[in-house]
C-alpha cells in the first residue's frame, strides 16, 4: 500500500454533523475512502460517543474508531453566527450528513430545502430511527430499536429462547452503510443532472431489508419465522455442529458439495439417496435428522480435524472465532488490514477497525486520527472561511464555537 | 412515487455474474436505483438460488428479491463463443460484478486485468469469503463462514449459550453493502481518472468491520467479549427489560434520556444520584443491578403501556416485531415502502423487500420482477451485440447459452 495512493473519493468534501454509530461511520468510510471530512460538533460536550467506554487517558477509543479520517470544529447551531458559519461550509461542500430527529434541522432553519438553495448541487444524507417521513417519523431511534422493530431479534437466537440483538450494534452498521450508498449514487446522479439530492434512511428501513427471505418465508407459508439457532432456513446442511472440543461451521450450499460431504468426508454415500435427503427443500425440511447424522460424524472429532479435512475437499467449513481470534488471525487482521494501528496525539497507539472495502491501487486508508473536540476549528474556519485566529477567538466567547 | 422519477443511476449498466446472496444483493440494489443490470448465469441450472425455497409454482421466490430489476441471459463461459460473448458486453459495461472463487475469472481468462484491456473505464467488483489477496483466498466462504470467523457469532446470543448466527444472512448482506460502497465509489473516482478500478470484498472482512467497539474493548480490557444476551457493553440502560407480557426495548442513550427515565417515567429520581449510576461507565459496569431496578417497574406493565408511556416522554422505546408485525405495519410495510408487491409471469403477484434508501425524488423501485432462466438472451444479446434469432438458437444448440 503505497504512501502515495490516492483515495478514489479524494477532492469530495463532506460536512458530517452526525453523532454516536451510524451516521459517524458513513462519514468513517467516505473518509477511509479519501474525502475531505469535516465533523462539527456542538461545543463542550460533543457527540454523545465521546462519553462511551473504552477510554484511554480520558478520550474515548468507541469515538475514535467511527470518526478517524475526519477533521473537528465545534459549532453551535443554535446561535445566529453557527448557522452562519454552517451555511458558509455548506456553499464548499459536496455532501452533508446528519442524523438528528426529523425535523430538528428544519426548525433550525437548515432543512434540505434551505441549503439547496445556498448550494443546488448539495447531497443531503439524512440518516434517523424512522426517517423524515411516515407515521413514526416522530419516534426516536437507536441500533436496539431498529433491531427490535425491523424483525431481526424475533428471528435471531437459539430455539425457545428469547429474542435476541445481533452482538454489535447491527442496525447502525446497516443503516451506515445504506447511507453511503445513498450519497454516493445520488453524487453519481449529480454528474448528469447537476443537481443535488435528499437521502431519508431510517435504521429500521435497513434491517428490514437485511432480513432477506424470511419475508417471504413468512408470506408463502403464513407462519412466523422462528429464532432456530443456526440453521439456516433456505439450505441444510449448513449449521454448526457440535465436535468433541466445541463448535464447527459446515455449509453445503448446493447439490455437488452435499455430495461430496457425505461420500468423501463422512464416507456416508447412502445418505445422498436418501429420499429425505434428495433436494435442498427436501434437507431442509428433514433438516433435525439430518443434522443428527452429521453430529454423530463430527462428535468424534476435533474442531480443527474437520475444518481441515472438510476444507481440503474443498467444501466451506470453519472454526468460530472470538474476537481474540479474530484481532490475531494472519489472514483477517494482518493480510487484509481490518485490525489497523493507528497513532492518536491523545491515547497513543490505539486500534482501530480496518474498513473492508478494498479498492486496488486506491486502497481505504486511516489518514488521521480522530479530532480532539474542536481540534481543527481554527484551521478549517480559516481555510474555508477565511475567520481568523482573533474572530475565533471572540466566537469561542460567545458560545458559537 | 410519480412513475415519471428517474433512478439515480440511470446510464449505469451493470454485468452482474453473481449467484446465491452477496453478489446478486449488491446487483438489486443497483438496479433498484436505475442501473440496467444484466445477470449472466450458467445455461441450464442458473444461479443456485434458484432451487433454494420458497417456491411458487416451481419458481424460486427466494432468487426474485434478490434478483429483481435483472436482465437475465444464460451464457457458457467456458466455451470460446462465450466468452466472447462476455468480451462484447464488458466493451459496454461500466460496471461488473462477480462472486466466484477468487482465480475462477482468470482462468477463464476474463480476469480484471484481460478485461480492462477491451475496457479501461471498466469497474469490476468482486466479493468472496475471504477474498482475492492473503492466506486464506482459496477457501470458500458462505455467510455462516463470514458470520463465524468474522467473531460476530461469538458476541450474539444469551449468557451461557452457543455462539449464534444473527437470524438471516447478515455476513452476505453486509457484503453486498459494501461491494455497492465499492462500485459506486470506483465510479466516482472515474469521473475524475477516467480509468476504472478492481473492488476487491470478503464477507469475512465486511463482518470484522461490523463490530464496532468489540475490537477495541477487546484490546483495552484483554478479555474476549462474552455473549451477554441483549446488554450493549457500551451504554446502560440499553436492553430488553420483561414486561408482564413479553419483552419491550428501552433505550437511554445518554445522561438527558436516563435522568428523564428514572425521573418522569418511573417516579425514582434517587436512582439518578446513586453512587453507581452517576455515569454511561458506571451504569455500564452496574448494569444488572440497575437492570433489576428498571424491571421490577416493567414487569408489572404491559409491553403497550411501557412503549406509550416512554415514547410520550421522547425516550426510544419498542416492542419487539416478529415478521409478521414488520409485514403488517403501517409505517415500515407501507409509509416506508419495505414490503413491495410485485407481478411476476410465473409466480403472480408476489412480496419483496422493499429498498431502504430512499432518494427524495429518484426513489428505488421494482421496475422488472426477476428473469426466468435465460429470458432476455434474446433481446439482450441483440441490443448490444447484434445477435440475431438464429444465431442465438444456434448458439444454443450448441450448449454456448
Amino acid at each position: 500500500m503505497s504512501m502515495a495512493e490516492e483515495g478514489v473519493l479524494k477532492g469530495i468534501t463532506v460536512l458530517d454533523l452526525t453523532r454516536v454509530v451510524a451516521g459517524p461511520f458513513c462519514g468513517a468510510i467516505l473518509g477511509d475512502l479519501g474525502a475531505k471530512v469535516i465533523k462539527i460538533e456542538r461545543p463542550e460536550k460533543g457527540d454523545d460517543s465521546r462519553a462511551y467506554a473504552p477510554y484511554i487517558n480520558g478520550e474515548s477509543l468507541y469515538y475514535a474508531n467511527l470518526n478517524r479520517n475526519k477533521y473537528g470544529i465545534t459549532l453551535n447551531l443554535k446561535t445566529e453566527q453557527g448557522k452562519e458559519i454552517i451555511k458558509g461550509l455548506v456553499k464548499k461542500a459536496d455532501i452533508l450528513i446528519e442524523n438528528f430527529r426529523p425535523g430538528v434541522m428544519e426548525r433550525l432553519g437548515l432543512g434540505y430545502h434551505n441549503l439547496i438553495k445556498i448550494n443546488s448541487k448539495l447531497i443531503y444524507g439524512a440518516v434517523s430511527g424512522f426517517g423524515s417521513y411516515g407515521p413514526y417519523k416522530e419516534r426516536p431511534g437507536y441500533d436496539i430499536i431498529a433491531q427490535a422493530m425491523g424483525g431481526l431479534m424475533s428471528i435471531t437466537g437459539q430455539k425457545g429462547n428469547p429474542p435476541t440483538r445481533a452482538g454489535s450494534a447491527m442496525g447502525d452498521m446497516l443503516g451506515g452503510l445504506n447511507l453511503t450508498i445513498g450519497v454516493l449514487a445520488a453524487l453519481q446522479a449529480r454528474e448528469r443532472t447537476g443537481k443535488g439530492r435528499k437521502v431519508d434512511i431510517a435504521l429500521t428501513d435497513c434491517v428490514v431489508a437485511s432480513l432477506e427471505q424470511t419475508i417471504q418465508r413468512y408470506v408463502v407459508s403464513g407462519k412466523n419465522p422462528e429464532r432456530n439457532g443456526n440453521t439456516y432456513a433456505a439450505i441444510a446442511p449448513y449449521d454448526t455442529f457440535r465436535a468433541r472440543d466445541g463448535y464447527v461451521v459446515i455449509g453445503c450450499g448446493n447439490q455437488k458439495l452435499f455430495e461430496a460431504f457425505c461420500r468423501d468426508i463422512m464416507k456416508k454415500p447412502e445418505i445422498i439417496v436418501d429420499a429425505r435427503f434428495l433436494t435442498v427443500p427436501l434437507r431442509v425440511e428433514n433438516n433435525e435428522e439430518l443434522k443428527g447424522m452429521i453430529e454423530e460424524w463430527t462428535s468424534k472429532r476435533s474442531v480443527e480435524e474437520i475444518v481441515n479435512a472438510v476444507l481440503k475437499a474443498q467444501i466451506p467449513a470453519s472454526p468460530i472465532f472470538n474476537v481474540e481470534d479474530v484481532v490475531k488471525d494472519p489472514h483477517i487482521a494482518k493480510a487484509r488490514e481490518m485490525i489497523v494501528k493507528n497513532s492518536h496525539p491523545v491515547m497513543g497507539e490505539i486500534i482501530l477497525n480496518g474498513n473492508p472495502i478494498k479498492i486496488l491501487g486506491a486502497m481505504p486508508k486511516i489518514r488521521k486520527p480522530s479530532p480532539i473536540l474542536g481540534e481543527d476549528t481554527e484551521s478549517i474556519l480559516g481555510e474555508y472561511l477565511n475567520i481568523s485566529g482573533e474572530e475565533i477567538r471572540t466566537l469561542r466567547k460567545k458560545g458559537v464555537l
